[in-house]
């Protein structure tokens, strides 16, 4: 059977089908980089409607009801990560997150430095750095990729965090949660799961994996638009013990209460710091809705389903047409996009986005390709495995620009 | 000369009336609350949709835009301020923006203390003390409403920052901005001015005082809307030297090269952090875009005489009425809102919203009247002043609840 009639079965037997309608899809592209910024559900312009009228409406009586949002959405979005109601809240920007948890996790223990890998994002990368030479400690960096037993070598009594982004937003390699968290745990050191890459496209279950600690975008697979705000666990068992350093009004106790010194509030409140962004929140809730809806195992099941189907159709194109698949072949070991190398990647993903499928590109040598279960039919997969082996076979991209754009 | 027939020539002379036109404004109410939440600019939804519209069409593409977004907005917004090209971004919440610049302070210098004043917000209270905590040393704090001399004692060599809000939140009082960055200075430590409640309303001009530092928020009187972001200033001449904790992506000096490691933009850039709320920016926009248009001689001087004709109007409401006015007489002296001391203020504050007039109370006992020159018209505030006498006259709104509302 070949790809496109395998595509065409596939879609035609895809419980999540009647999703793609969801969202404003343009049929005249091919969209892989919903791993980098979700196509826009339809539900946004409505509900943005609803914040401004309700804006002009009620003006500050408003807070009424937007006050407690970041809490709502994180409740919602809770099972999405394995997580229980009250331990997830939709607050501020990733790496601000990352910052809070990281130094809450210092800060309560003697023990200096934290543990990352050299797949994990470089902005977290940044963060975990400077936090740890803070603290008099520092950023110890794993291998790219590295299993769990390389990893813990890397672990000692000095360790008091280990962060790590779920599935490589390179190699698109997922670790194993469970396992990590375990070796984190046996070294005495908290686990921190970047969820950026994950959340809303394979399956996580941190209360499963005892993890301690998560962060997360929800402007990716979540669907929740340009900039939409991040997310924090916290498990519970935390709450009482764990302070993050930005002490903002949004953490006390009894905020309203305008007192001189700061209680922090014993709930994941306390890891909140200032007045959300409403605004954004509407594409937020939006995204997490869809997904919450669809359910986490049929999109994590279309997600292995279609890397798969990608993957078989790279077959042709491997070793001798220049491409090499760096994305592991097992389907509970990688995320939602495949990753490939080429030594022309550049060129490579500049052809492929004028011929309308949208990739993304990553020094020096990697071509992205993301598939967001919600909206990606295998009929797009298929028909980008055609146009990229067109373009491979005639060579043709090989003489295109080599100027690199700046934000891609 | 009545204070309506004053009001209805104020208003006739006023050369910001028109701008009334660009908010959405309710008519059936005196909103005198813009301190708290600004109106609706009308060019919103406009620019929301600008937004969904970008996001539909080219995804992920948009960042070519938005990308700079932040630093677009910040130079916008820099005249309102008194800074200088360069020299403000838009990015983040207040508190985290306050928290970054005042660790930034903390880091340069061996002094560990940051002094403050009793009026500050208790959110900036918060953040300082625990950030000074932090570094071993301790928040002190000078009475409420002190004056610059009485501050200048509580400096000494152990002060490394000097963080107050200009206009302070409670009784309306502004600080001499020139005279306390002075003060600062002789006493070796940097000046840092939360704006929240000057940006859009009084004049502020960082670059004549010798200020250092500034954070404040676009939701009040620049009209941003619910949580729109916040934005800091760092003086041109502290770029090389000052270095903010929260090492995020968003401050590299090549974002886009994935490093390894964090290098510092030398530009404002480098207070910046992670992916900025690009939907939420869109009120932002629109908010500052007004406040440029009007000019701020215009809208400063129009904050004085409307403050001015709310306290000529309260003139028999003090003393016998139980009103007690806690904002400077002084023009020079005070922001854009009002605020009275009463016995039985909470009971009070509802009365007036229950005749449509939207005030807010802050324990034990003040209510505040914000006035926003963009949109407040005189003939409100004669308005309100009539429905207050009737309120205090007859007594009536005595007998109200007195069960507090969480949220006002």
């Amino acid at each position: 059977m070949d790809l496109t009639q395998q595509a065409a079965e596939l879609d035609a037997a895809d419980r999540l089908g009647a999703f793609r309608d969801l969202f404003e899809v343009n049929d005249d592209r091919i969209y892989l980089d919903g791993n980098s910024l979700g196509l826009m559900p339809r539900s946004v312009p409505g509900l943005l409607e609803d914040v401004t009228s309700q804006w002009t409406r009620e003006a500050v009586l408003g807070w009424d009801t937007w006050l407690d949002r970041g809490l709502a959405l994180g409740d919602h979005l809770a099972p999405v990560v394995g997580a229980r109601a009250g331990e997830v809240a939709v607050c501020d920007q990733t790496s601000v997150n990352l910052y809070k948890l990281a130094a809450a996790a210092l800060d309560a223990t003697d023990r200096r430095d934290i543990v990352t890998d050299a797949g994990n994002f470089p902005s977290d990368r940044y963060v975990l750095e400077a936090l740890a030479r803070s603290r008099g400690g520092e950023l110890v960096v794993a291998p790219e990729d590295a299993e769990v037993d390389e990893l813990a070598t890397f672990l000692d009594t000095d360790t008091a965090l280990v962060a790590l982004t779920h599935v490589a937003y390179r190699s698109g390699k997922m670790h194993d949660g469970a396992a990590v968290t375990s070796a984190a745990h046996a070294s005495g050191a908290l686990m921190l799961w970047d969820l950026a890459h994950s959340a809303g496209a394979v399956p996580v279950d941190l209360t499963g994996w005892g993890a301690d600690l998560a962060v997360g975008c929800t402007y990716k697979y979540l669907n929740g638009g340009p900039g939409s705000p991040g997310f924090v666990y916290v498990r519970s068992d935390h709450h009482a013990t764990l302070a993050q350093p930005i002490a903002g009004w949004f953490g006390h106790r009894d905020m309203f209460a305008f007192d001189a010194g700061y209680d922090a509030d014993p709930s994941i409140r306390r890891f909140m710091v200032g007045t959300p962004a409403i605004v954004s929140m509407a594409g937020t809730q939006a995204g997490i809705e869809i997904t919450a809806r669809a359910g986490m195992e049929a999109i994590a099941g279309k997600a292995t389903e279609l890397t798969g189907l990608f993957i078989d159709g790279l077959a042709p194109l491997l070793g001798a047409g220049g491409l090499d698949l760096i994305t592991p072949r097992d389907p509970a070991r990688r995320g939602s996009h495949v990753a490939v190398r080429h030594d022309d990647g550049y060129r490579l993903s500049q052809a492929l986005r004028a011929a309308s499928v949208v990739v993304d590109f990553r020094a020096p040598d990697i071509v992205r390709f993301g598939f967001a279960p919600l909206y990606t039919t295998f009929g797009e997969v298929a028909a980008a495995i055609g146009i990229m082996e067109d373009l491979i076979t005639s060579g043709s991209f090989r003489t295109g620009s080599a100027t690199r754009r700046g934000v891609t």
